[in-house]
């Protein structure tokens, strides 16, 4: 039941990141359909494997299973052939990325909590599962990566997967916790979002501006 | 004796395709003999290494074996050397090119039902193992892969993967097959080069105009 | 005692390429703290994963080790907080940093040595670990890496890689080969520096310029 959840969920995510991933992809640069469905699947698929090379877990998990590139695959082409109507629900998009952002850092961490990685291996692959995707599509469009730049993107992702980590350091893991993390990390990148919230720059540089 | 002459084809590919990466970042940026010669070997053996993360074949096989190192490095020193010659037969250049690109896709493929993956996975090993090296070499002379925007690339590869995978559920496996799938590829892939044929363009974009 | 050694002339290494490439980033584009740890991490980190890659020894094993996270971090935290007052020392870093090139080619070929690889696994892997690291980080800022360009940097760490291979295979491995390997690397990038000497251009191309 918990696991069913689990997987609507991820897949939910998964989705999320596909359309949103092909949607800024599409902003950035020209591109055929190759590379929107190409960069939707990178996007929703890229941290996924990015964490399973680090947990030593190959093939990678969302590789083997169907489900994950028939989604992935479905969001891209949806922002291939709607892209232009896409735009007016783009609130939609950022609150569905905030979730799948949220369920990635925390079942990437929980991931290799349970192959038997320590909390600073399990926090880390958190982070990369939630925003690896994200970043390897903006290499691959000649961006520098947003999640390196501004914005509050990678910070709610590390707060999620500690918070899953802690949880679990203290044997109190459970459907709760877990929902709990996710929700945290959710909130945080909301307020980021809604109040246009950046992660502290270095001494003396000039205020951020919008790229 | 089939061995043989795949492995013979599959050397040409490595060749063509470090030869023609190696040429392709020349013209793109300025390089040094390091960058030339390590370009041409990404593009050469980029693609193979992607697929053995995929395949969890690690150690990736053309780094094991030093007759594809000896072969890419070679291309891509002959493109330092001759780079300048070497654009009057940029013909030949691309039809071994297109020769490498069905190779790789109906080999990668082949390997990936070799070690029981399914029909879905093996198509994109093929397209990724075809793709890969030169996606890698475009981000890494910051360019937009052009696999992603523009021309008829992907899609053979995706054709002759497909192919050989149909005739692999169909239990007709045999060199015939391998090779007429190949062929396929190869032969969209030059009616695409010859008649600048692109991939759909997402609906409402302007036509696409040379790089 | 020779492995302690040799520990702290690793984390020594790895905390220069945090600390350097944290700084090359901040000069290159605008970044939050996000993106200067990150990317400092990426630095000194990145080569030893690809290595790992390589030679199938996953999970990474500067992952797996709780000090190389955290020497890697400590340099990319200085660099945030420090980064302006940093430039005044920018002799001081560049020479940690061909120490850290040094010791990364000639561990990095020796763990493929160990391993059972061959010699020309060895050197490659050697210099992968090496310059894998700043390499990613220049894609993820979006410079072409400086390591194909320009400048003296794989050569000195191949000149290394190769010394320490070849005293393996004449069977002399031992704590004053691998110095001196490493030493032989470091003298060739240092005089690089000093000199402002480059790798060799292609036949025909314009001088090269500061980028």
């Amino acid at each position: 039941m918990e696991t069913t959840a689990l997987l609507v969920l991820d897949l939910c995510g998964t989705f999320a990141f596909a359309l949103n991933g092909a949607l800024t992809a599409l902003r950035a640069t020209r591109l055929d359909i190759v590379g929107v469905v190409t960069l939707g699947m990178i996007t929703a698929l890229g941290g996924g494997t990015i964490r399973d090379v680090f947990l030593d877990s190959l093939p990678p998990a969302t590789f083997l299973d169907g489900r994950y590139l028939a989604v992935a695959a479905a969001g891209g082409l949806i922002a291939f052939v709607a892209g232009s109507h896409l735009e007016r629900i783009n609130r939609t998009i950022n609150v569905l990325d905030a979730a799948g952002l949220s369920l990635f850092a925390v079942t990437g961490a929980l991931k290799a909590v349970d192959l038997g990685f320590g909390p600073a291996q399990a926090v880390i692959v958190g982070v990369l599962t939630a925003v690896g995707g994200g970043t390897l599509r903006d290499v691959l469009i000649r961006r520098v990566p947003s999640v390196l730049t501004s914005g509050l993107y990678a910070i709610p992702a590390l707060v999620g997967a500690t918070a899953v980590v802690v949880v679990e350091l203290l044997d109190a893991r459970g459907p709760i916790a877990t929902i709990g993390a996710a929700t945290l990390c959710f909130l945080i990148r909301m307020v980021g979002v809604h109040f246009d919230v950046h992660a502290p720059a270095p001494p003396g540089s000039p205020p951020p501006e919008e790229a």
